[in-house]
């Protein structure tokens, strides 16, 4: 299976970044940790602080052979129109994962503007967030 | 592991409801499914469409030896103040789920009230959201 | 005809309650007028100020054999997303009645989620709006 | 009995319009219902699109030996202040009705300025919402 | 003097309950504190996380010979209409208590919708704010 | 000196409408009143409940030899688009006027869309609003 | 074709109106020089201050030969849902044109009531919005 | 008759603030033209930029024998509870009076929390406002 | 003990005011029922129409031996962040009362900015809120 | 005439994306039908998911020979202050077009920040939305 | 140069107050450090506590010979439309200085009242920021 | 000591752009009058019209020497999520600087997302902001 594998803006900094909220791991043991737990599956990674880059990400997508898509958005989770657009395009099993949970930071972060056109969401689970969202992929390509 | 398992308010009706947005389990169907897919772990499940007695279930959850919490509270995730204050008292793992994306439906069921007090949130898989509530509760014990 | 009368918190205080509001009418009287109105009728009275007994009521009336419901759901109509639930899964004829125009009354009350799910509305004919309700639910299982 | 029957704007199409919210009489079948159905009754019936001509309707119920007004104010319901200030001035029983559940459409909607002068409200029955209005007007010339 | 003292949700697990906040007295020892303070006085206790529960011995302290009521109502005090209006109809003096400062938390506690049907409130005060309660009781008696 | 005198919705039921708030003048008797007080002066008074036909009179006044405006939108005031934008197309002096003290009672009644087109506003003093119109209209000329 | 032209409150004084923000085109100015550019085509043109009027208008739209409408709906644009709900019922193309650019002026002007019930609407370009009306409805009808 | 006027904060600068919006005159220049017009009448006058400075002349004037106050409370009027329940205790006719029209400019001026507590208000005259302010409050004596 | 008690704006006025909302006590019969309560303690009273006298006086309890803080804000309480901000640094117990409960009467009474940096709120016992807020003085002090 | 033409995000899509709302034009369509329809003119055609991006293509349209823009924002019509800051500063006519009528979609959709530093929008038209921007540039172009 | 150094409420308190947002920094601290920093300059310093005192002190530097303006005006920013419109009267350059950042604190603190009317706000670099509001005030009389 | 200095979009323009708000210096002539200013200072500049090259510039200052960063972000500054969560990753000194007034213009300026995370804001001082900005930046490197 395939699964591409976005991440928004400052994800790259993810391990530097406030350790109380997001915890040690950084963006790259993610990556080797999904290839370790799941060896069978071709995973493709890419991060950008660029909203344009993402959402050419997105459109890539449709037609490479792509079977489904876990999302980190980052700050644009809450602001970004034109993603939330772009994902009404793709009509592979979208997952939306978040490090911390979204629900009990600032009031901001509360509202998922691209969640809305994604299947799921999984929030709060740290680096653990990917993996649940690695599994909801495989479930959402089953039930079909 | 022993695992608790609240439902909240018109989930014993789950499989008769609304077909297109929750699909065609039972509460039932999801019973056995845990059962059968973790045969080693010891699940407690409670629904009720009594807020009051899932305050109850939430404080006798902390005497028992409960490893983790999975819940799913119907309407009382956007209108509870009073599960909130008692989910901020238990400190085992709690793991919210819902069947349908709550960022996907109604404005007013964005919000999660109770969703402030859990670990984290898993939403719109349908049934399969208690599974991955499952693996996050078994991540959230080891991680300790 | 079978009809269920669902009241919520504080009707069973009626007629003791604010009297230039309400009018002295008890619920008892209300109850013993219907029956006289429409002696052919079966009528099944439940009054609850628990929220969950009137989901639980709600539910039960799908398998009965009931082919309406007249409901005043009390100070529940302005705050139970819960009982808003349960009354999408009835499929029989839903008519909500109040004593009081809500429409006339503190802001709050102009607000009504349960009545999002009700068939119609009867507001501010006092206990004659149980009487209205009844001959729209004559109405609606006509219509078919 | 004297019964004054206003429409409010776009009524006079009723029938022709959105055929799922609305059914399919005509403004006409609703009159004609009326009178077979309360025979030692005189109804006055006016439609109109225009506001001034509804608050001067209102300002001749007050002196024409009128016992009582039936209106549905169509989309005036939720702006006009000067309908409802004209309804403040009449004494008579003053029942509101509409064709479809004002609290299951769209938001604004959901409020009634001029319900707030009204003693009672009727909606969501379609046509007999009408007939239920006759009731009500007897109903509260009877109870003085 | 009769003095029924109603507690809302979570107040059963006040001591264990965020210590910072509410301190460490228990519901049992604020029972017994108040029971020494005042030996001539006969105090009924009732502690629910149900709503309707509350509700109900409300209604039942209007025909028992109760001369004062003492209510901290926990998470419903922001949330139930219910309550309110079970509080409209008993005449007897009625004081709201709060063990923390709700003007000093989550903005969602500033406001008290059953406060408005109360004579008046004391907030901030810990497990005293019972006692003061108590003596708020014994004022509104004597000025009758 | 010529002037207009503009009414809106229902102040042809003056005197008859709510004696607490508005006194028992008749609007007939304001206008002999004004008539009397200022004998020199060329009265025109139009009273109308038609949205419309205070726009056309408003349009006319442009041509006619008219001095100053003085009107009472009454509902309109706080409604009223059109009436606004006609007033801003009219270049003699322009005078509100209203009897009671629209800061003193609902609160939708504070905002005067059409004030903002309008010299001044004059509101409270009853009838004699009126006056105070003509006083200021008079003193608007003078200044030029 | 024929083409039905309505315009709203106020634009009769078109060409006096505030010149910097509407240009020094009369309304007559407009309908000859749609009349020259489009001889072939058949203008109704009707202009009225009173709501009622357009709403007659629209309805008598649906029984004559229309092929389109195009309307300037003035102030109404933001208040009307009575206007709304008559566009809702006439199923030629129907194309809103204002002079000023709406989302740049009053922050209330930013809302159109009417043209959520319009095919789509040109704002900004003067007199010559009423020429790309034309346009639209020409090839509204094309598209069929 | 003795009239208290009063000034709040900025109004001893008159005539030097923004001439286009409020003119040339000084406040001495108000004060004696009040003199000259009503000889008759004894006018105290005073101007503080201090709140508490008006609260105390307010709680004065209810014991001197004054027998109208005119008050412009400048950025008070918008902002001061204190002086708003300071009026609510005063019994003799009260005119607010303002030189520009506070409908007509910032939106924070719309609202005149002191105004709820005057008899009525003048707004929009210049200084004009003050002579028409004395004309109200003498018939406001008159009327009595 | 040394009690500083701060009385803001019409306090002086206190059973002048409105009898029905305040009752018919003076400021000076509250201060002599404290002295008189409570002659052990050493009272000081200050009661000041001027926010920034009360400011200056929460100052000085910062340096002379002042035990604890008495204060009813008056209107200051719903806008004064300057008083809030001098209550942050005053360290001794600081109890806010009030006559009437300010979550029964309008709307913009309900928020206590100066409350949130009070211990407690003690609001709707007359007179009698003073004698609460010494034992809660006393009781703040004795638990250290 | 040289005129740029720009599109945000997504647009390279149309033809694909959801079928009912913007029917079946490709973006390359579009461009050979503008083309095609008017052959005497240079259209620069730039597409781009990038904010950043096309705020440069605006700054170079300062510079290059371009006479008018004709511009669909996509999901940035609705978030980009930068993008509305960047046209403020380009001085030809400058027309907004949306393929579906963004006043008839989701309310979020209803608001134009950019929109408000153009000359004018059309909105509504399909693919034909900028044939008609292309004659609206021409119109203003000559307007001059 | 002579510049005047306004501080509102509280900031005589300054290095007693919150150390952890402010600093230990005493205002006398403040006002040696500028002298000693600036000794060509005159400065004058007032502190108050008084709303009005602010007011007179703004008023007064309009006829002493002040060059230039530099005010915290503490609480009193986010309040004060009174000292708003002072300082519009005021010619001379304007900056508003603040400890601590005010973007950074409680939602309330970031409006700026006051800063609307100043010509530039220096906001988070502690006792500091009073040093930039000397370099701007140089800089804008240099500006001129 | 090295100093980034970022500006957002439409930055590059400085100088064409309106004049009136934002003065006649080019971009090139801050940085240019910056290193005139502070020749032993090391000035990196970086404008950028992309929100994600700016984040990239935030990060890369993190592991440069980077002793301070001052930067403009423009549009970003209301908008901007990721600009704010970049930010709060960065420890050195931070300084947000605006040419003009940002609390005296349009409302929606007067929010800044950036600044909660930057040390302090200077706002209104045109380019000598940027001077500001490097006085900011060497007092929060000496203080520490």
């Amino acid at each position: 299976m395939n699964i591409l594998v976005l991440n928004g803006p400052n994800l790259n900094l993810l391990g530097d970044r406030d350790k109380d909220t997001y915890g040690t791991n950084k963006l790259s043991d993610i990556e080797s940790g999904l290839r370790k737990s799941y060896p069978a599956f071709d995973f493709r990674f890419l991060q950008s602080n660029h909203e344009g880059a993402l959402i050419d990400a997105i459109h890539e997508a449709r037609h490479g052979n792509i079977d489904g898509l876990i999302a980190n958005w980052g700050g644009f989770t809450h602001t970004s129109v034109a993603i939330r657009d772009a994902l009404e395009l793709l009509a592979i099993p979208k997952v939306e994962v978040h490090l911390s949970n979204i629900h009990g930071r600032e009031e901001f972060r509360e509202t998922s503007i691209t969640g809305k056109m994604m299947n799921g969401i999984i929030t709060g689970f740290g680096a653990y967030s990917y993996h649940l969202g690695v599994e909801a992929v495989k479930h959402l390509r089953q039930r079909g």
